[in-house]
């Protein structure tokens, strides 16, 4: 196999702007040439200034560890008062010097206070929330509906780019558990949760729990400086050894962040034309490549383009 | 949060034979208690030997690399050719010295021959064959149908162990490409892929692929030393220098390996009363952690226990 046929050797994932050409079908002399329809990458790389968001500072956090800076998209839509709490902890620096605790295979990392005799005190921060689940669907939250069924919610669709669940039924909306997703670590209690603990899903998306724990963010950026971290040994992930455990350097919020230090990044909105074409192009992939379109496009498939651009 | 309920602090994931506990709901003493369904650890745990069953040993592959090994199940079932042509290349040697070229987040890693300008020589094996991509139904294929609706696939289930789709009105099956499948790498021509090249699914399952290419085993232990593979830079997660290559020190059918050097697993049968329960416990799932059942089981969210057993 060529190098270049093993760029395409399996398949194309666009990710973090990096574009990848597609090849398209030579027709015979005497037919009239098939209209090609154009790949993710191709609709991509055609997208207009409009079709892409900034991020809100004051819900974009940074989490600089040893390995490189992770950056989370807060919703302040789907869980407000884990978002302010959110905020309220980062600006009293509660995480700074915490860890990453967990890293379970096909599961989450897991990242918090790893000292149970001496827990760190938070100040403006609680430590208890009321849970944050679902909230109720309200016209002013925007809604992309996906136009294919789904197991584990009535409708899906994205909501200023987060992968959510509803339920017209009940009103209830929710976000949903795909890949990169951040959510409120808790016990059994429903308000035991808060945001001092927060997982990421590094493996395929647990969708079980959804409307079962907070979500209240996604990974943006740093991905693989999580979903690489070695798994724990201990009982679910956990890693035995204080040493094994990651220290968080710090984590910010990008407003409270000097401009020369941000990482400015855009992400793609998804309730654009272009966002639907886009949807459109994972459901029935053209090319030469894909020789059986699925017809199908399930919510945690859908990828969400992140570019970064100039301050 | 104390220890113990850190331990449930998300949800619980069985994998490897991990047992853990759930909380059973304690009921007032004025109404009979309520019948606690089992859950999937509590299932597990009271399985019986009848419910296990150990690998093809011609059809089980180690891939031993520096950081341990990957033990990974060919299906001769769905994939002869390509289960043939792997044991050939395997005993051949092919496979030693090359490396684990890719590692793509949320996606792939994949491994092969890197040296395009050299490419090492087969003998008996073979570098291009006919497509595995689906085979047709029969009965004497073993099908445990999940009672769920699927986006990519009229019926889905298990079939041996490994997660499969179906399609009656065709007459065609197919593996799916749930996290820790494996399949042959190819390019666009449908019998460029040959088993030489293969990949391992490290992410959310990419369901769009299933049917168009060759998927051919499961990583049945090892998982976590693929898929916390520092990711490549490249394009497509490919590794830009030499240096950041895994080396495979050897792939070896455990058929050939010495019984003092082998792993002994088995793995949980699909074709038992015991499956369905657990497939049911995963549902709808009981316990104080979990507030809403889904109702709900997704293909590639079933998990599929393995365990250790002694010569």
């Amino acid at each position: 196999m060529n190098w270049a046929n093993r760029m395409k050797a399996i398949s194309i994932a666009v990710a973090a702007g990096l574009s990848c050409m597609h090849a398209v079908a030579q027709a015979p002399v005497s037919v009239s040439p098939p209209v090609a329809k154009p790949s993710y990458s191709e609709l991509l790389a055609a997208s207009k200034p409009g079709d892409w968001r900034a991020l809100d500072l004051e819900n974009t956090l940074y989490m600089d560890i040893p390995q490189g800076r992770v950056i989370i998209e807060v919703s302040a839509a789907y869980a407000p008062a884990h978002a302010a709490n959110i905020r309220a902890l980062v600006r009293e620096k509660y995480f700074d010097g915490l860890t990453i605790l967990r890293s379970q295979d096909n599961y989450v990392v897991q990242w918090g206070d790893p000292d149970e005799k001496n827990p760190r005190a938070m100040k403006q921060g609680k430590s208890s929330l009321a849970p944050e689940f679902t909230r109720s669907i309200d016209d002013k939250l925007p809604f992309t509906k996906l136009p294919d069924v789904d197991g584990y919610a009535p409708e899906v669709g994205f909501s200023n780019g987060f992968p959510v669940g509803r339920n017209p039924k009940t009103n209830q909306t929710w976000l949903a558990h795909c890949y990169g997703m951040v959510g409120a670590g808790r016990d059994n209690a429903d308000t035991s949760g808060s945001g001092a603990e927060l997982y990421a899903v590094t493996g395929h998306a647990p969708r079980h729990l959804d409307r079962n724990i907070t979500l209240l963010g996604r990974v943006v950026q740093g991905m693989p400086l999580l979903s690489s971290l070695p798994r724990g040994t201990g009982n679910l992930g956990f890693y035995e050894k204080p040493e094994q455990r990651v220290t968080i350097k710090s984590v910010r919020l990008a407003a409270d962040v000097p401009t020369a230090e941000r990482t400015n990044l855009e992400v793609i909105r998804t309730d654009t034309p272009l966002f639907t074409s886009l949807v459109e192009a994972l459901r029935n992939r053209g090319g030469t490549w894909y020789k059986v379109p699925a017809g199908h496009i399930e919510l945690c498939n859908v990828m969400l383009a992140v570019r970064a651009v100039r301050p």
